[in-house]
């Protein structure tokens, strides 16, 4: 049976069959041990449900014979990737990941990559840890995708800033029935010069916010007023001077709706510094619904975006995609919701008039 | 030299030197595909200097011949475990583990464990992924200490809630330094009636925060006057509650010292609530400096946890345990600094005199 089956009576009945001629199967493991195969699986991938005496058993088996993983085998994880872990709503992302990687037993490797300040992680790194699966908050470069799908690791792209080719998997945001919304909550109001502080063109979700805005003016028979549309960076410096040159014109409006919740804090400054008082003198509605802006003075109303349900979402389609199987959906927007605060309120002409 | 051996001669000069007979070493791939053994290395660990051509070359060899890492090897990772990743810090935490670990070129992952409400990670699913170290916000039980020591995975805990052995590695912040020189800072502008709103009389460090406070208005003469501590949980709400017995007392204070930063929210909102003004009629000082706390009106004067620049040396500190090196320090606090800003001013006694 083995070279050195002279000491095989001497062992007991749970010792393994014989020294291996093949390489190393869970299998084998499985009988060494004198354990069902799902029982070694759970040892090899950190699962519970194992007994401390079965897990030590089963370990011993292992180190005593080895077990490599076929090649090419994945190492149960997602990696959710990140071009800078900087924003506030970061961990509200890694949350939403957590949940889902969490619930189906698989790790999650989180990581930054692409900052030009530090030596940094590559998509090589990645591809060297075989994940399951990719989920990235970055936009992956043509490169980068390649060199995943070349792997044959799949990945998602999460809020993607471009409009990723069709084949690409992607979960959003309803960003322009979001802008929509906003909007319309304001023309509801009784507001007719609404003003809204646009963000970067080149991404793809402000764009759509915009269209929301101006898709909302046109169905209440409100033209879009070029003056009232004013562009900015994202962040309360730009949005507070954005609101100035708003606020500063003659027939200034009587409601901003903003690209995001940083701007819409700048608008708060802005109309400090010009001694109006929101929502009495001008209602302002956000985008993200930050976790600060229920806090401010007066909490504000804006957008809500789903961001832990998006992250949730992609991880699920990532996962589904790491096993192989073809989802009838590879590209869907979450919808957001409009979450009204204190910072909106019917105009000062309508409430002169009640 | 193999059974097979009738093959070999067709074969090309940089093929391998024979089948292997024993296990499957680095060395062995590397003798096969013509390459070094750090070169094998970096392609098994996905870092980066390895050309296309030759990182293919030993893909192949390592699908070929197979290559088992020797047991118990670990995963060239850094385990950084949340109880709960709901925090606003939570991301702050991530970024500075993620500088280092990148730096160190280790995958960070990240999971969240002990939740009541949902199948949770457990200490063994860390344990069976076999990371160089685990850096846990999570207070870890005895049990699973154990269980990481028995498995002689290194862990170090980040900003302990208790006062762990003295055998037990960890990185937290100078929170008596930090409510000492709030407390300073206030006695500084000519404050004599100051509040503290405690915090939770079971965490070591709200209870250092305390005692930093005592302690200043000791060394300053002061006695500490019990109808001026309130203790609260440490929510935004029960900061308003608090501030709201604090300030309702006939000797009011004129100014209030907060265990975290949501409690001087509340304090804000008790303040409007009684027609009081921040920093005319009212002091306020927090502590964390969430980001969020610079965007409220007036900008929060609170103390700066480093909590980057504590996950950072916590993350050194894992790694080092993790290559089995002895550092001479196992246990660090890293200094709080007072970010002033505009909640703070004279009392309103003080500049009558002026």
């Amino acid at each position: 049976m083995a070279e050195n089956g002279s000491d095989v009576s001497t062992e007991d009945p749970q010792d393994p069959p014989g020294e291996p001629r093949g390489p190393v199967t869970i299998a084998y493991i499985a009988e060494s041990a004198g354990v069902s195969v799902p029982t070694v699986s759970k040892v090899l991938n950190g699962r519970p449900g194992v007994s401390g005496d079965t897990r030590t058993r089963v370990e011993e088996a292992i180190n005593r014979y080895g077990y490599k993983k076929p090649p090419g085998s994945r190492n149960n994880t997602v990696e959710l990737v990140f071009r800078e872990l900087k924003s506030l709503w970061a961990v509200e992302i890694i949350r939403g990941v957590e949940r889902v990687a969490g619930k189906n037993r698989v790790g999650m490797m989180v990581s930054e990559f692409g900052l030009h300040d530090a030596p940094t992680r590559t998509v090589d790194d990645m591809v060297g840890r075989r994940p399951n699966c990719v989920l990235s908050v970055a936009q992956l470069s043509d490169q980068e995708r390649e060199r995943l799908s070349e792997k044959g690791i799949p990945f998602v792209i999460f809020d993607p800033t471009d409009e990723p080719p069709d084949d690409v998997p992607f979960v959003g945001a309803t960003n322009w029935r979001g802008g929509q919304s906003a909007t319309r909550h304001l023309i509801g109001l009784g507001h007719r010069r609404i003003a809204m502080i646009t963000g970067p063109r080149d991404v793809s979700c402000f764009r759509a916010r915009q269209a929301g805005y101006t898709s909302a003016l046109d169905a209440a028979g409100l033209a879009a007023d070029p003056r009232l549309m004013v562009n900015a960076p994202l962040t309360r410096e730009d949005g507070r001077e954005a609101a100035r040159v708003l606020l500063t014109q003659a027939d200034r409006p009587t409601a901003i709706f903003t690209s995001n919740d940083l701007q819409a804090l700048g608008v708060y400054q802005a109309a400090r510094d010009l001694g109006l008082t929101i929502p009495d003198d001008l209602s302002v509605v956000g985008f993200d619904d930050l976790p600060v802006v229920a806090w401010v003075e007066p909490p504000l109303t804006t957008v809500h975006q789903p961001l832990t349900e998006m992250a949730a979402a992609a991880t699920e389609l990532a996962l589904s995609l790491g096993r192989g199987e073809k989802p009838a959906q590879i590209g869907l927007e979450i919808a957001t919701t409009l979450t009204i605060r204190s910072s909106t309120a019917a105009p000062p002409e309508e409430r002169k008039k009640i």
